[in-house]
């Protein structure tokens, strides 16, 4: 079973066309990225020892199904499609009742700080790659 | 030569980390779709003997090479993939001076509205067609 | 007791100063007002005998008082301070735990579509005004 | 002569009542602000000997008199009300065409850092208090 989450369409999730602009997807498909990664007490970004630690996006890419619209309740599963050396693969499902709305992926690359606010991409630790390969 | 725009990144579009939130990129390629759009008198939705035409999106994805920060100037290439029977393709590559940002895709389906804000998809018209297929 | 609700900060919700863009308290604002209706069993916008009613903004304000961060925990108050003849107004407040962090405002005037989807105001009917009233 | 500057109402800063949801004045506002602010060789926030300095805003407000829709040119005047000993407000006034859409003021603090992402306010140094005195 896949972590789900829901929310709710806020007014200013629309636009003009009467739906969810579909940019929004992607916010939230981050947020719910972002509260599985709290069910295990993790975090999309993180200070360990005073340096930032997160996983920044390299790809996102979102199918449009059917329309949302304001005050639908989104169901939204996220599952972890591929654990690699550096990176995280994750697929997001939307639906509305019974019917499909968007189907997401995701990478996010594992980066921590090296100092001046760049970062670099390292290896995940095995501690983290055990969380986020949890059968889901 | 495709059609090209710059639009200078604005503190909102910026997060956390410092850099432009990876959803903005979809909201710029909707905005640069729009300018490409209207260069040739064209729009993304517009009313019609009271009907309403327009071109949802039912795809988009973007890969993020590199950052953009608050005030850099993105150059952005607006490129007709494909002229499919009733969709439009378009490729999108951001630059910030010699280095390539992001590389973006969206495609959009021509619809028209059936009454009560429901749409349908339709055959993109000739004159539409040619538009969009110009050389660029 | 005013009515309250909670909404955690996002991610895509801060800036590159690493706090909650001052903007996005607007957002929150209208989100907390369209649970307070929901709550009674109302909204922001409906559709009634096929026209549309709503209530849009004429002035929105908010003072900031503390910053807000990635996952904070807002506590939101939502306040009726007037129902005028035609205009509702709200005052806001934010907590995170015990510390301030914005203190806002907004007057929506109540307005029905008389077709083309132009809205005018009209005087808010009793049963509406009563929800409304209620203390709280 | 107040500084001006337009832009163009984008397709996501619609709403589903078809006109520009109300909170992305408060982006327009702070776009312009910072327009202003480099058309003398400022911004909003810029990097000094290592530290970061800035103009966070410890209020913001807006007027809304008549909608502005997808395709708009919204012309934007910015103009300096007062310069405090710490703080700057300014008030914007926004037009389509002849029609006024909107009217708003931002209060911003002058801010620098003091260490771990902490602010702290600061009186504004001369140059900057005359540049932005400059009558407009």
């Amino acid at each position: 079973m896949p972590f789900t989450t829901t929310r709710r369409v806020e007014f200013c999730d629309t636009d003009m066309a009467g739906i969810v602009h579909f940019s929004n997807f992607f916010r939230y498909m981050e947020a719910a990225e972002s509260e599985f990664l709290r069910s295990m007490g993790l975090s999309v970004t993180w200070l360990e020892s005073g340096l930032r630690f997160g996983f920044p996006r390299v790809s996102a890419k979102c199918d449009y199904l059917s329309p949302a619209r304001f005050e639908d309740i989104l169901n939204i599963a996220v599952i972890v499609e591929k654990v690699g050396k550096k990176s995280v693969s994750y697929r997001y499902e939307f639906h509305c009742g019974e019917r499909t709305v968007a189907v997401g992926q995701m990478t996010a690359v594992y980066c921590r700080e090296k100092g001046h606010g760049q970062l670099e991409s390292a290896e995940i630790p095995d501690e983290l790659r055990q969380h986020l390969q949890k059968p889901n």
